[in-house]
């Protein structure tokens, strides 16, 4: 029987619902056996879990530092106060409450899987203690921290990642312009004040200078009359040659223009190598006599957002498990279930995870499920059945495996008409570089939420049937789902009241119009009808009467 | 020609403007000698100034502590999320646009009244520092702090004064309920983390416990689960028999009778004797046995409101004069100049400021100017003639000095149809204290801000004509002026879903009528349009999705 449903791999399962006289027994039973499902996080991961549960299914518990849930890609508008940060904020405890689930205000610091116990650390109004929270299944959607990329100094910069991190922006912004208009600030105090930098070219730091220089364009000069136009500068410091290197080429040298026309300053091929209180040093190339020059530039705010890193429960669960190497998120199988935690208990998504792209890891068991006549060799036969498994294992290989044939003979080189191991190993190896990890976007981490959403929804919908089959709870994964695969839907970037888009195969770009569509993607995205009213609302008001100037 | 002025004290001046050909020499002596006025405070008080004043008149600098305006009346409904914060302000700078002034974030620490100088220490982003700035006019609207009564453990309370401190007291609110929904806290400690204690029966205390108890019912039950309503209690402690006393006694106890049926637990006739981290200490007279007994509320919460006492500016500018011996304010005279201040240079408006009620520290003077024939007694003719001094040097005595005959023949004990100087001093003390000091509110602060900004354009008006005929700067604002008159235009509360109007003569309680009423008189009061708007938006929000629960 457990074989039997095993081989059926398509999403809807052809058994009948067992039907049962005693609907109330019934009930009773299903809250008896209602698995527990702990979801780390309150970001775009968790919230797409919670998006796809059906109420009843399950005993949802949502652990998270923050009691509200973000819409993070506004955060760099919310930092110069173009929306009010709590039009980018729902609360969690709403969002549950369809499910009838728990909310605990915590942050998860240790696992032990063989126990199915997490550790939680509340630290809230001084009290601090620890709770340990039982799990059947443990959704891993705790984010990431900044890269440090071993600059020193790191601690006098800005992160863009949370509300509170806008508000300190916020405020830091505000300070240093009516510090700059105090009578006894000296010239040299005045034009440090008044310098702001960002580190790093992604879209959060392209975001964030024109945000600012809209800022100074749009507001300040009209109310702080002290302060010059010459006076205020931008800088955004790049270490590769383009800023927005992951968007379409188009659209990178739009930015660029944009940005010269307007004054930010763009420092591309530069490397920042140590940020103190008062400036940021950094090295840059000369492209005449290419000798590498040191600069310096006084500065009273510096933004840090350079890719991303393990935030410390993350680097926590790979420590505790034997095969995570990836330096910067813990890696997950094709079901986003983490690589050596015990199969179909715990999975991650969003930044903190990242899907194995990796064919040669399993090098041993591929050549032993395909190589049948095992000749320790692979011909071609073979290596088609070995295509369609490696297909199954790493999706994200498809597009590479297109043309088995030419992909065959081209690492045949002794055209033997079969591939060595050392042959195979190098393919597989070679395969694995060409494979781009997803991003850390809201977009990537929406859909691996949704995905374990509706395969949970979909588990519990045949748990029955899984009893009287017998099919392992740690087995059902495969059973009522195929592999997580991304859609990308086009990414967008706001520069200077323009918005870019990029749709992979084409790209779009231009003033009002594309802001004003670029707007109603980012309404149709949120999470409630209440935020998505609170942004319509503040751009409206900041329309009639600017940005609120006040420092909270 | 200088007398000649000044016996006219009305208010329009019936002196022709003098004529000049070259209109532009014109402009740049008025630039030239345009005095400096330095208001200190950004409350209700200092917006009233601004409102009155006519660009060009002055140099304007405003000195505070916060980059904006708050209106304050909503505070309560702050605190627990009922309207958003950033509806409740107005950025300063945007005000004071209008009249191209100057502001600067700091706090008024001394002043050289000699010299004209204002010592302001400026503390933002870390840094502090002190700077002079130069006053013609200097206008203290600094407000107040909370008084203590000398009972100790004041620090684990909350006030109700700032923005700050509503943000403070969410933060904690929110806290409390996130605590107690954790799975590991015991039942005594949920109860003390759901108690809610109000010390101050006021609008201030009483507005907020409503709002508090609004909160749980409209909100909270519905998204912590874990929560009763029996759990939640909320104790608002009063030392005199009756809240909201300073209303009329048809309100007081409407408002009673709506805290009975809602829970709220009233605590009248009882003092707070100290305050701990985790209770309050109050003691209560036992109505039977008339013994003191003490009681303890354990709690999380404790807001203290119970009237005001001096910041420490307004102490620093006490101790600086020799007369002002008021325990909770700075003393001033009709004009709103503080009292031993060089005249015409230093004024106090709001809650840190009181109107002088006591003829009777005017004695020898009234004597001297009254006795007309210098006998050392006053009959009723000259009676009649210091009745009119004393009416415009303390306006507010006014409605107590309507009948004089009677007056005069009460206090002539021995029938001699004039008093003595005893009889007149009895009589002067007795005056001073049936005279009741303005309430500190915002009405009274407006009041006062608007009078003197209309008093300063008047004199900035008539500034050419007072330089050709000689008028001190310290000697206009008699002349153009009347004393400062305080108009009650009603005073109103919100308790529990439902508004209470004090008109004095006549007084209105009700339901969702008067509420509503009750906010479209608060939108008018509004600063901009802007924040008006804002409320709106914010109570419509409401209405349709509920508070926001995120603790930021």
């Amino acid at each position: 029987m457990h074989s039997l449903i095993r081989t059926d791999t398509s999403i809807n399962l052809p058994i009948a619902r067992v039907q049962v006289d005693d609907e109330e027994d019934e009930e009773n039973k299903r809250l008896a056996e209602k698995p527990r499902l702990v979801i780390i996080g309150g970001g775009w991961g968790a919230m797409g879990v919670l998006q796809r549960l059906r109420p009843g299914d399950f005993h949802v518990t949502v652990i998270s530092a923050e009691t509200f849930t973000t819409f993070t890609p506004l955060l760099p508008s919310a930092a110069v106060g173009t929306v009010q940060v709590r039009s980018l904020i729902e609360p969690i405890r709403k969002i549950i409450a369809r499910l009838r689930g728990h909310f605990v205000q915590g942050k998860a610091v240790d696992v032990d899987m063989k126990g199915r116990l997490l550790e939680v650390e509340i630290s809230t109004d001084g009290r601090r203690e620890h709770v340990y929270i039982p799990y059947d299944r443990l959704v891993v959607a705790v984010g990431s921290t900044s890269s440090t990329h071993g600059v020193p100094g790191l601690e006098n910069c800005f992160q863009l990642k949370t509300i509170s991190d806008a508000q300190a922006i916020r405020r830091r912004v505000m300070d240093n312009f009516e510090l700059a208009s105090l009578p006894t600030t000296t010239p040299e105090e005045r034009k440090r004040l008044l310098s702001f930098v960002v580190c790093g070219g992604g879209p959060t730091g392209v975001e964030t200078a024109a945000e600012i220089h809209d800022f100074c364009q749009e507001d300040i000069f009209n109310y702080y009359p002290k302060i010059c136009r010459e006076e205020v500068s931008i800088h955004l410091i790049q270490s590769r040659e383009h800023i927005l290197n992951t968007y379409s080429e188009e659209i990178s040298k739009y930015a660029e223009r944009k940005f010269e026309r307007s004054n930010v300053e763009l420092l591309t091929s530069a490397r920042v190598s140590a940020v103190t209180p008062d400036s940021v040093i950094y090295t840059s190339r000369d492209p005449k006599t290419g000798k590498t020059e040191q600069h310096t530039i006084p500065t009273n705010f510096v933004l840090w957002s350079t890719g991303i890193a393990m935030n410390p429960f993350t680097k926590r669960l790979c420590e505790l498990l034997p095969n995570q190497a990836h330096r910067k998120a813990v890696e997950t199988d094709a079901y986003l279930r983490v690589k050596g935690a015990p199969k179909g208990t715990i999975y991650a998504i969003g930044d903190c995870a990242t899907i194995e792209t990796s064919a040669a890891d399993h090098f041993m068991e591929l050549v032993e499920q395909s190589d049948k006549n095992k000749d320790g060799k692979i011909d071609f036969e073979e290596f088609e059945d070995m295509v369609h498994r490696i297909k199954r294992k790493i999706p994200m290989a498809e597009s590479h495996l297109t043309q088995v044939r030419e992909l065959f003979q081209m690492y045949d080189s002794n055209a033997d008409d079969s591939l060595s191991l050392n042959e195979l190993m190098q393919l597989l190896k070679d395969l694995g570089n060409k494979i781009t990890s997803l991003p850390a976007t809201a977009q990537v981490a929406s859909q691996q939420g949704k995905y374990l959403g509706s395969l949970f929804t979909r588990i519990a919908r045949h748990r029955r049937e899984f009893k009287a089959q017998d099919v392992l709870p740690s087995e059902r994964d495969e059973v009522v789902s195929k592999p997580f695969r991304y859609f990308h839907l086009g990414s967008l970037a706001y520069i200077g009241n323009s918005a870019v888009f990029d749709f992979g195969k084409f790209s779009l770009m231009g003033g009002l119009g594309a802001m004003y569509a670029w707007r109603s993607v980012y309404w149709n995205e949120q999470v409630s009808a209440r935020t998505r009213a609170l942004l319509m609302i503040d751009w409206i008001v900041r329309g009639i009467w600017g940005r609120d100037l006040s420092r909270l």
